[in-house]
């Protein structure tokens, strides 16, 4: 069992230049519960929802890790209140998270992606989900790192069968 | 349902004044799970422990707000890294709470008393659980409050049906 | 040279029950200019803003570690926006300071105490300055101690030459 | 009168592949200083140090916003001690920041740009200082945003007086 974080647009998902990102999210989120890993998000809309709600309703666990004055939205079992604003909660988000899982995503993704590499938590970026999952792969060093320090692969899954491996090869340690 | 955090002695309970204290965090743990409240510690050893073994093993959900460099105990079910020290972590802890459930402590235990006031939680003191939930009695204004604002509350429970009586009405939302 | 945090009654200090809270304020405050110390606030209004502006005067170096959204009285020189609410916030206050001086104050100056005691920060409480202040003292083990760790000695100043004399031991690490 | 953050390259300076590194880090923090802004570091060695010692030189004056169990670099004047890991304490220095500014620098660096630039604070790049202050541009929308919600420009200096100009600009509510 892993503590997986899901990180990606926030607002409306029907703006996404990615058609298919609706789905998408209802994919990782049964696939996510199924496994009983516990889901955890920054509680808000948009990618965050869709997959908490898909998580919830397969009967599994979801997370809210919320900013100062935010409730989250209605998928959240268990709700941290940070007090604090959305990019330091973005940050312990990551921290706690044992794999972090991107989608799309404006600069708020970026930190998060960004933040989990600076704790050693491996992040799998969703091809042609768009925004900074698909556009950090451009300046990466090696295809996989974040700098020369090398502290942890960055994962590209092309299909929701690479998501499926890289999370159990996180669970067994050998990510 | 109920975000519950559960405060108190860290260390060995054997130091305890308080010979039954082990035995009041086992049933306050079952009385917790059977409700089937989320219950929050800061994840260490002492009263935090204790309740949460108790609350696993009714099969009940525990969270542990962590410091920095602390993986927790283990009889953790949802494990949030702060990447912050033990006094910012309390604070996180009680802000997440619904309601503060106290029983002995030191300083530490005080800090959580207090921040959970500050954030409007009601905060129910176990009786003769030493420390200071027995302590905080004294300077109480009006029995129950921690300055003239009279944000929330403080509650004494002499037992674990008035515990029980006290987490019903912040559940009905009128504590 | 030290880091002196100073915490007290926000909001009006008409409504203060202590008359002559502004003169002592504006006396403090010269008093830590003079000295060359570091002055931190939590940034806001009453006891904070009155001995801010006197140091402000003497030409003394005053810190703000703000809330979210508030970006501090008009004495402020450097500026710390730490993202986070009012509680967070007076934790990282008092763990910057190598003292903290209380003066009156409701359930947040008392979070702030015990914070600072703690982290092992001597607190110079000003006597008869009103609120927790004055009421924390009757809690206290052996007239100075928060809890049975003796983490570090609270002092009760009954003049501004004890506080000059505190501080001045605080610097040559006495205290 | 800026609060200006400098970030960057951490570690021994000699390892950077830039040569005038050193020398560029004296001439930043010289004009900062002379021009009377607040220098804000993260308090550690490589990038920080070197301007901060610097600045401390020329009479100006530096807040080092530290992380957890660290006292910063010998040339602090003001010491936040954040409670907080590196992350953390990063998402808060360019949060405290008016503008930011950004030489050489690996993931840690990165995230401190993608920090400011969520927060609207103007970054800085000093071009050809190497590591993610020059690999970043690559990946810019329009050459200056990092996301299409174009929060804040992203500006890139060539020379001193490049920065010199985007600091006026910014001091005068212009950025």
């Amino acid at each position: 069992m892993l503590h997986v974080a899901v990180v990606g647009y926030s607002g409306s998902i029907n703006n996404s230049p990615v058609k298919e990102l609706r789905s998408i999210c209802e994919e990782v989120g049964k696939l996510l519960a199924r496994h009983g890993h516990v889901v955890m998000t920054g509680g808000r809309d948009g990618v965050m929802e869709l997959v908490s709600r898909a998580v919830s309703k397969e009967g599994g666990r979801v997370v809210g890790v919320l900013p100062a004055g935010d409730e989250g939205n209605n998928h959240i079992e268990v709700r941290i209140r940070t007090g604090m604003d959305f990019a330091l909660r973005s940050v312990i988000l990551t921290k706690s998270a044992d794999v972090v899982i991107s989608m799309g995503g404006q600069a708020g993704t970026l930190l998060e992606i960004i933040s989990s590499y600076s704790y050693g938590r491996p992040v799998i970026l969703l091809e042609n989900t768009g925004g900074w999952t698909d556009r950090i792969r451009s300046v990466l060093i090696d295809d996989k790192y974040l700098d020369e320090r090398k502290t942890v692969e960055i994962k590209v899954a092309g299909s929701l069968e690479d998501l499926e491996r890289f999370l159990k090869e996180a669970d067994n340690g050998k990510v």
